[in-house]
């Protein structure tokens, strides 16, 4: 890999008032100095480890081949659960194995697991506490150097994988759930585009709590202000909105609440 | 424009606990790898595009010449709002043509406008609802390296244009109001530092509210904490402050308050 | 020092809603297109200037040598407070002189402080508010571009450093205080792990207002969750937590809160 054009991705639960990502980005720096560090989101609730996972698995495919993701949403951060390296499709990863990858990975034949247990690509001393500096920013930036993934310990046959809420049907319903909230407070749910293969946009109903909304939108703006709407999103969700407008403060929702399409019989 | 040393600016209300600012870098690096993504501001109040278009006004002399401003503060995405393409005084701006970039533009008889159809340039398939990612991330890289700001469209004769809200005058009054409130909560007004061309500092008096503020400070430890100061600030705006303290808690401020400043006879 | 790798990082208190910190990053790449400009904390809270300390005092060592740290915590910004650059162990530190670095500098005989004076190298014109853009980043962009630090103004005997509070020694107890609350909640102590040098971690009882814990854990996981536990945490401090919770919201903690550690006669 080219360093200089080397690419590393950082997604934590670190917030924004502390220095702990700039920590890990001295760490990275001082093995591998001219790549290119590129925050994808240290807003991640703490400890939420479900939330990191969507937020890399609607990212990866925007990145370049051979991109490496570094991920540090890690409750279990000095215990027994593995730090790992995963190498699938193209990209790279790295972090806890708790599941923070599982979404990004694609079923594929070639995903190549290491266990990081080679600590000389480790920071000495190391602390109990804080592997994204000790760990996981040294081994991102040794690989970025050119490393060879095998390098840095033995290889595993599998990784935490977390479940993904699936869709069940009942009879003209598809039953779902609200899977992410935006900062908009748009609700992203588990509801993707596929699962409304076949079916005519505006001959489908949406019923959340006691909103329905009628048909499908093509953006934010083609109803009132003062209405919910729903649309597919750039993540390829079915999402419900209010324009100019938060419909989660508007609607009490939150992660996890049922949504269900109706399939309309004309 | 040598891609090594370009810069690209971000300017969104996408905030701080999602993954949007980061994706769009991915898309960028896509297809120029080797340059400086800066953030502007990414805590724009969602869909204030005043707001935003003030940050980028206070920026962009800054910046140096080349420089590449994408900001997404975007609202109508999707809908009949054109995406544009902007080069004036030496900066290019890309993004929505909402008026976000009407008060960072001069004057400039060379302006050149230029409405984006050009799809050759953009991600496909392309969301309605993320043209940040499929727009103006990959409009801006290929424009970083090189490619003409004429290829991206068809030259347009004008763009939508915010209107700055402009001071009076009533007698010895200078009527203005409040047009930005900072982290710290100072108040930065519309009244500007040539709109007090001649007046002595000493001999000006700042009303609002029950406040009476007299003269202008130099900085903010002249005077005592527990009280209200006024100043000319970095973005050469009358400002009112509070020494170590938040002027708008305070007094309750907020945007579009008025604020008088009266020329005090001797 | 070569710009293609020089390496400035920012810690300010100027948040995340407002251009300020990107204004900086356009003025230093008007002097230094191709460097690396790594945000260490924006979040700093308004005018705190020894949270900024600690935060440069637990990042410094994570950098490369030569490393340029900008800090603009600089509530007297324009009043008598000088501007400083100081050069110790290899690091450079460029802010105003407040205590700001006063944590992060090593005891060392060949430390360097230079009173920025020379104006040759400010912004023109520059504002008596933000000294960030006018003075700090063109001064470490200039650094960066290999500008003796001697240059920039006269040498100084010496710079304002802030009191670390030291812990006491009451009887069977160590006596120190809460010093940093993170976003997790956890509580930094001034207790470090030095002070508990030839002690069984076992034999140690912590004292936090009602709370009393018994012993350090190695990790969060530890204990159960609905338990606070002390560890020695990455910074070499002594910290109460609770596992995937808040301490500090529970315990209702702020800072400079006695904190107790009873050595145990068995």
């Amino acid at each position: 890999m080219n360093a200089r054009t080397a690419i590393i991705t950082l997604t934590t639960d670190f917030g924004y008032s502390d220095p702990f990502v700039g920590i890990m980005k001295g760490a990275i720096l001082c093995i591998a100095p001219d790549l290119q560090i590129i925050d994808l989101n240290h807003g991640i609730p703490a400890q939420d480890i479900r939330a990191a996972a969507l937020n890399l698995a609607a990212s990866v495919d925007y990145f370049p081949q051979g991109t490496i993701h570094v991920a540090v949403v890690d409750p279990g951060v000095g215990s027994e659960r593995r730090p790992i390296l995963i190498h699938s499709a193209g990209h790279y990863f790295v972090g806890p194995d708790n599941g923070l990858f599982s979404f990004a990975l694609r079923d594929n034949q070639s995903t190549l697991i290491v266990h990081l247990s080679n600590e000389a690509y480790f920071l000495q001393p190391r602390s109990r506490t804080f592997h994204g500096r000790d760990i996981f920013a040294p081994v991102a930036a040794h690989l970025a150097r050119g490393v060879p993934a095998t390098e840095f310990g033995s290889p595993s046959k599998d990784c935490v994988s977390l479940r993904w809420p699936v869709v069940k049907r009942a009879g003209e319903f598809i039953v779902g759930e609200v899977l992410y909230i935006d900062r908009f407070g748009n609700l992203f749910t588990n509801i993707q585009e596929r699962d409304l293969t076949g079916l005519a946009r505006e001959r489908i109903r949406i019923h959340f709590k006691e909103i329905k909304i009628q048909g499908l939108s093509q953006n934010y703006v083609e109803r009132d202000k003062h209405t919910y709407i729903a649309l597919v999103n750039s993540w390829g969700l079915v999402e419900i909105a209010r324009y100019n407008d938060n419909a989660a403060s508007h609607s009490g929702a939150k992660i996890g609440d049922e949504v269900r399409v109706e399939l309309l019989t004309l």
